[in-house]
């Protein structure tokens, strides 16, 4: 399962969403009559993916207004949510401010202290409206603030790094436990991200609810250019979902798998799919959507990466409703809207009734997608 | 043959026309002696090319002087053709509306509902100039429009969708049964489009005279970033002529195979019939001469695709006359004319005589050809 | 020794230059005591290197002064300087005219009848100079140019087309016999362009002196886009290769192998002997030096193809001096100059003594070079 | 170990940096634990990158900065430094000439013969700072500068040329003896650049200290363009590496791997230690730096090279301070910044605790970057 890539060094190959394309079968189906849904501990959700913890995608009416269409966004609590009163004032200033002053002001927002009571104020805004809550830390703050969200009602706790492990060495601080943390919290833990199926197995054996698989997943990724680091999303997710079957096979506990990064078309989340996942987690997709607190722009990632210029931020503009970017109709045919509508046109194309089948399509290696062939065309019609 | 991709899961190597090239071998002949015709039930063609059933390539008029010059084009019964009295006043409409208001207008266009006698009325159109006619519907249409093309004068029914299966399950809508259409259509009947060796064998089975092959061919397809599905044209061809071949030892009967899609120079289609194609269909390499409705835009494909926002208008300019564009002279160097002078030169090259013996030279696995390096020239050109 | 492409269809995977690159060894030695000469039939050049029987390039004075600095040029005996008694005029009406009207000049200029009584002159021309002369035809007129050239004192007569074989099939005209062609002719006979090691052993055993190898050599090369037919130059080199060691084993004849296009820079050319060419022919890197006649610009090759608008004139512009340009000083460093020094100096490195030692060095697979990324920055450049 | 790339010819795949990734484990670290630092012959470094010996990069002032931040500079006895009594004049006459000057002036400035006092003088202006002095020549030179170096009190000499062997052919002058002059030298002898398992250990065995990795590294190398020659450095260092181990498991003396070139962000740095380096040389990425004395300029390599125009000038601009370059904070997210502190956050995510554990993590080979598409995304952003 190797190659020579020099004397005594032997390396796997590993695939990529853009490398690989799904096959149609015998059977088709008609898409309005596939089941998309997917369940998490006895919640059942009708759109399998979930927004990412990013503070310019998912606010409490984000996650309220993204819940009542079948989804589950995740609330960052250390992001501007639990450190401001007024969030809305200061995501207003990040969208006003000029490109060269932004990453400034970006930086100096989240320089605010993390204020506790907030936590409670933000799970409660969103329980209000009766959908299920979701919200996320960083390993370090996972004991204190998953205590606190539990109290206030949040029915899932999502512990979040770039890289997870069971076993985090320091000296300067206290690792988390997370077996022990499994067994204080009562509400589902979900913990990511991570890549590898012996890392994903003895991650759930901590008692773990879900699992967030991808680690500098993309080819242009900033963790693969600064940290070198990186495993491509097709061969995560299938290594994490053998994991996944293995241990369910001789525990009878399924813990779901989710794909996280490295989506760029709604054609990648149905290869995800096909991959193994059980859902998939987007944030940039999203961004664009006008519900969206940060109005187009977005900036830093779920968690914050100490190697890079934090609070860069980023203009993706608006494209859609939050409804039509699931639901449809796309006025734009790259991928980036009509999520769920294209899911369930792959689903009934390919023949499966159900995201369990889904998981089961014949997948090809076929030569990679040339972004940059549309990037050009853009560009022409730029310059012509 | 297949490549693990992740644990437990292995995928196939699967190629493109932009992988491949062809290999000349130990005789050359005399490119005005070899034979390019095709038969499909008995009708001859010398040129092995259809023409896609675009609304702004095809129809009566270009398919009257395509089938003139030796080849055949297929009608769409649900574009323009049949749901106006007067196509080329709403083709105007469509030309010269401006980029903006083109999307919407072409929408309304397409909200018009068919009527049947037009499609009577354009079938004996292209009979009176006694060229073959061939026409198209997708298969909820087929079992209503195929018995008023057939009595029409029809010689040939098109039965396409994005991926057609023997088995389609529906519980809102009756599906075709396509063993039974076949067995009451009287004129033989073209199916598609699929892919796979066994798919296409039970689609022969139906008692279909012809399979279009090619679902989401190319690398940079919407098919393939909106649906995740696709499958380069080589090995889908390949693999198709593979059970056509096996079909036709065990049954006697030969049902023609016509690669649809993913050509986008006389190369390509050279490469297309060594892979296995008794056919070719092409749309936009037509939609640029100067006979087509269209007057260099195409929109939309034969089979409109729910993900897509219908009615996207692309200005390919014209860039000669039909019969230069299959015989030359060749103004540019690029492969989009001449096709069947190419396909001839092609042949002397390689020494084949006729497509049969097209189909059987080597084929090998070459540097793909960067597209991207073209599309820079021209814009280099344009900045300086 | 292939690579299923599809059901029951296996293509071998071939190498282009870009793919490839050379691995130095125990050893090096000082670039100036290397020999880079190569003989064919008792006559020995310095450089090894062959100058294409392009219009824009050779001309009697260009042969003279390349052979003078030791290398050998072609000459067309069906191009400008036999068309015309003063083809300077005529090269200055192809250069002086505007883009627009290139195309349409160069056509009408090459309706010229060939004068027989210029092949003649020409040959004497070159030869008064003391210099090798060889002269190019294509397969039909060869037996008639032949005669008159070996008439003349022409030293080398080369026979080149697209694809040549040892078989050609026509009924509309007489195939040229190749062994009785090398029977007949006293000169030494040099034909092409052919690849594969089947069709190498059949061609030398006609008594041919030397073959070039290359058809459709470049990945974006028009053969392959327009024909569909091409084999990248370092697999087709190394299996010509490897017949003319068989054949020279088994007969005692040494047939000289020519690799004949695909190479863009120095490096290409010291890869192409490493795959076991004896020499080398360019004929783009020649249209920059000061003393073409082309003064620039160039157009058509050497072989006109029927599928490709004849006389497409391209601008080059001039570098430096062929001096600079076989032997340095380089002014650039993209491999576009002193081609011969870089041998010297890449066999240096090699630690090879001869072409002999050269064509047995290590060759690895490397990444392929991404050119567009020089060609992005122009660009950048072009517009920062 | 090889594929066939023609009859009877075989090549081995070799990998670059661009087409592998880093895979982390079961453990994590926090990053501010682990050990980054290497030693050579008893001297330690807290910083495992060594800086080029380029005139544009280090001078005396720069090898003292850098000395001090942990790192090691080698100062280039046959530069600027060692012809002009007042270098910085010198220096800012290349800055300050424009574009089209700067290769005439750069050339005349290295016709300025070296003198020898001066090379006593700069060693000594170094070691009064304390800090480790390294310099380096030619091989021609190495006898004589070595002995001035070593009598200055210089810590270190490298000997480096593009192909460097144990063995150099030359009748016009006498080569250097390895052997010899590593017993001849008292101080440690560093040589480069090589590749392959074989050379590495006959290098070696001459009493070297430490090797440096790499010739025609990258994929749109100078030296692979113009001697077709080049190794990419995944295979390269691995190899060397290989060689290293065995010599030491059988000599009992360990000879470091310092692995040169190809590296263009802190990702392929980190992708060398994993590749079995002991530490890395870098020039470019310090050219950068406010400290060095070609103020955002660089020209020229350590080494010379015969086909190369000497002294292009590129400008690259300056992005911040020595220490921000080696520790952060990052301004840029592009790999270009804080190089050690993304080393240390890639062996924390990678769970390992020293470099020695760095080579040993596991490798993947995942799709290449695509470094297009970012310059495409500058040229779009400049456009519009």
């Amino acid at each position: 399962m190797g190659m020579w890539i020099g004397i005594g060094r032997k390396a796997r190959r590993c695939y990529g969403f853009d490398e690989v394309s799904l096959v149609p079968g015998k059977v088709t189906i008609n898409p309005n009559e596939v089941d998309t849904s997917w369940q998490l501990k006895g919640m059942k959700f009708e759109v399998p993916i979930l927004a990412a913890a990013m503070d310019g995608v998912v606010d409490t009416r984000f996650a309220i207004a993204f819940g009542r269409l079948g989804g589950l966004a995740v609330l960052n609590l250390e992001g501007i949510q639990t450190r401001y009163e007024e969030p809305e004032k200061i995501m207003r200033r990040i969208i006003k401010a000029s490109a060269r002053e932004s990453t400034r002001i970006i930086q100096s927002i989240y320089r605010e202290p993390i204020k506790e009571p907030l936590i409670k104020k933000r799970i409660e805004e969103i329980k209000k409206a009766k959908v299920v809550c979701a919200v996320s830390s960083i390993p370090q703050k996972a004991e204190r603030f998953g205590e606190i969200a539990q109290k206030a009602g949040a029915d899932l706790f999502v512990v979040q790094s770039t890289v997870i492990t069971k076993k985090h060495v320091s000296s300067e601080y206290k690792s988390l436990n997370l077996s022990s943390f499994c067994k204080k919290m009562k509400i589902p833990v979900v913990i990511g991200n991570c890549v590898g199926y012996d890392v994903a197995l003895e991650l759930m054996e901590t008692g773990i609810s879900a699992l967030l698989v991808g680690i500098g997943p993309g080819a242009a990724c900033t963790t693969r250019e600064v940290l070198g680091i990186g495993v491509p999303q097709v061969t995560a997710t299938s290594d994490v979902a053998a994991a996944r079957d293995f241990y369910y096979k001789n525990s009878g506990r399924y813990v779901s798998i989710i794909t996280d990064g490295g989506m760029t078309t709604s054609g990648d989340i149905c290869k995800a799919f096909a991959c193994g996942a059980d859902a998939v987690m987007v944030g940039s997709a999203f961004a664009r959507a006008k519900e969206v607190p940060g109005k187009g722009f977005h900036w830093g990632m779920a968690t914050p990466h100490i190697n890079l210029p934090r609070g860069t931020r980023i203009e993706v503009g608006i494209s859609g409703s939050l409804r039509e970017i699931l639901f449809g109709p796309a006025k734009l045919d790259d991928g980036s809207q009509n999520l769920v509508g294209a899911l369930r046109t792959s689903m009934g194309s390919l023949g499966v009734k159900n995201i369990r089948e889904m998981q089961l399509v014949e997948i090809i290696i076929a030569p990679a997608i040339k972004t940059e062939g549309k990037l050009f065309q853009q560009l022409r019609e730029k310059i012509t």
